[in-house]
């Protein structure tokens, strides 16, 4: 089918473009390259280094003979917007391309209007732009399962039935997220279910947990298909965190007690979660939610299992907390969706950490010890990062 | 106390501030005009003629000689805000200063965009302004009973506890917000409650019903002192237009089967809910939300209470429902919490409809029948409304 990946340039978007193509689909991408401006904002840069995105998608086509199409623009400019949809006329549009950072969206007041700005206005902008072009198209929307926060429930997959006063009612689940990037996910998800309901669109929202790992067989094939891999304290998620600090000889700086539980999910499930969603779209009117992570852990765990996966010798610190969140607490979240549908999961195994640590040892020189460290703090309206506040306009 | 009264030109921001004033509080208000300029822009006007800010400010002085402080300014723009919390230095700030009438949200993309941006920046702004220069401000922000939409079980205030699968948890109460109007408040909730949580702030949500009534004790003092009334298509609200069309003769246009049941106040009453809920702030840390109504009726009741109460005769035609929404539904909502602090509120009489009837036979000569009717479909991505899309810049 013809899938649109927007956000395709990035971490996640890039080798799902490759997946889909390899999967024989009909791909585009779509990017403005906010991610890479981040990294010149912050002064960092991915651990893996990653080309252009016209160099990439120039090597897939010598590598594969496969072709995707790409589209430069923003999505908060609605004309460009439009413009992609007519001119790619996509069955679904795969939509990663939001900033997807919790604590770059708490450096201060302007990061955190900009993330909340630009993810909310693009998504309306996409909504309005499926609904005149083409109200088929079906939109597979990343969210994040750090929409639910950590209820003293269970939680379902975006809906939960309520008994109250003797009568009851399938609602949306409540939310609770953890900072303004994941408020911009929940406020996402009112607007696309209320487009589905008044223009009978349909969309698949997956709420997904956090992902690890940076080979995908697709971008194994050749340097330049590489993805990136983010381990600094703004962008960098917790599992290559710790592997980046074991090889470089580090502690591994686990946030409080280390009791903080989520749900996550290897690159690979991600890509095969995606096209699972895009090729079995639902009705019309339809707002479905898909919890898209396959195991849980807690960041003790986690660090654990790396301590024991490093073939050297490596240790944990408990450092002071930036974020305010609950460090014990219940989680057990409802993720069976895409397993219905067909998903086999890569689960997190010693194998797993032992070829994302072979990456960093790869790369072992192009690590920054400085960007580790966390510099965002939940509690301060302003962070202590040298560069914030001065290089993004909100 | 010293309040802020943010909005305080518009419909219920000016009847507040001079309300407050003359219970004896410090009070300022602020205003960008931007409800006189959506006026421009629809070309229409309020029924009853209203002054200039500066002209209200000045003959409200004259009348009791009490000052209300005026700052021209908006709310988008975070030097302004610090400056006037700095300037005023309030200890609540009753913050009305949001685009509120669902159909303007539903233009088209350009207005639902605005909405969202505007309603939401603005008090991600005043957040940042207040955690910055006095987390003790008490915020008290207007939000609207139609971010619950018409669950089938009981509404509650706020929050409801959920049992589920043997563990209970007390959550914020699920939304089903109708327009895009009713999405930016509920995006505004997630974001206050989340402020509360990491800064500490104190915050009241008041989700208000719909306001009917024109006349405060304040008001009535001096024709320069009136507050605004909208009866059109876009900006008036229901019971308003009934009384605007039994006055000119028109028929009652009741929006489907009518059996769209709505909590409703009447304008004196919000001014008290204000100073109960500023007078009486939430702990540190605390975000509440008061249900701020006091009766629930559907539209059909109403068009049937205003017939009966016009001294002519009137009559009711069931138009083509411009909305999408349950037009038969169960509808009960929580109203103590208000009640519980002293609230004893103004009943929907006869008596209130003939003084609002009064009030349109008054400006009778005023009435633009043109306005009256709906003008934006919800079903539809851009409104039949002429001027729609070339005015606001989003």
């Amino acid at each position: 089918m013809r899938i649109l990946v927007l956000g395709g340039d990035g971490y996640l978007g890039w080798p799902t473009a490759l997946y889909l193509s390899r999967r024989g689909h009909d791909v585009g991408v779509v990017d403005n390259f906010a991610r890479r401006q981040y990294d010149h904002e912050m002064g960092v840069d991915s651990l893996v280094p990653i080309s252009s995105m016209q160099r990439r998608v120039r090597t897939w086509n010598e590598v594969s003979g496969l072709t995707v199409d790409a589209f430069v623009g923003d999505l908060t400019d609605p004309v460009f917007v439009q413009d992609v949809l007519r001119r790619f006329e996509p069955e679904a549009v795969v939509h990663f391309a939001e900033q997807r950072s919790a604590p770059y969206s708490m450096i201060d007041r302007q990061h955190a209007v900009y993330t909340q700005v630009n993810n909310v206005v693009g998504t309306l902008n996409l909504l309005y732009a499926i609904a005149d072009f083409d109200p088929s198209i079906h939109l597979v929307k990343l969210g994040t399962m750090g929409e639910y926060g950590t209820p003293n429930i269970d939680i379902e997959e975006g809906f939960i039935e309520v008994a109250h006063k003797g009568r009851t009612d399938l609602l949306p689940y409540p939310k609770q997220p953890g900072s303004f990037y994941h408020l911009s996910k929940v406020h996402d998800s009112h607007n696309i279910m209320f487009a589905c309901r008044i223009w009978g669109l349909r969309a698949t929202d997956l709420n997904q947990g956090i992902v690890y790992g940076q080979e995908t067989d697709e971008t194994a094939q050749h340097p330049d298909l590489a993805t990136r891999f983010d381990y600094d304290g703004v962008f960098g998620t917790v599992l290559n965190r710790f592997c980046v600090q074991a090889v470089v000889g580090h502690p591994l700086t686990v946030y409080g007690s280390g009791g903080q539980t989520r749900g996550m999910l290897d690159i690979r499930d991600t890509l095969a979660c995606v096209e699972l969603a895009a090729t079995n779209p639902p009705g019309v009117g339809e707002y479905r939610v898909f919890n898209q992570f396959t195991e849980s852990f807690s960041v003790q765990q986690l660090a654990e299992m790396v301590v024991d996966a490093f073939p050297g010798s490596a240790t944990i610190d408990h450092v002071e907390p930036p974020r305010v969140e609950k460090q014990d607490h219940y989680y057990r979240a409802a993720h069976t969706k895409l397993l219905d549908l067909g998903l086999v999961p890569h689960l997190l195994q010693a194998a797993t950490l032992r070829s994302m640590l072979a990456v960093v040892d790869r790369f072992r020189d192009r690590v920054d010890a400085e960007a580790i460290l966390p510099t965002v703090d939940w509690r301060r309206t302003q962070s202590t990062l040298p560069t914030a506040g001065t290089s993004v306009v909100a």
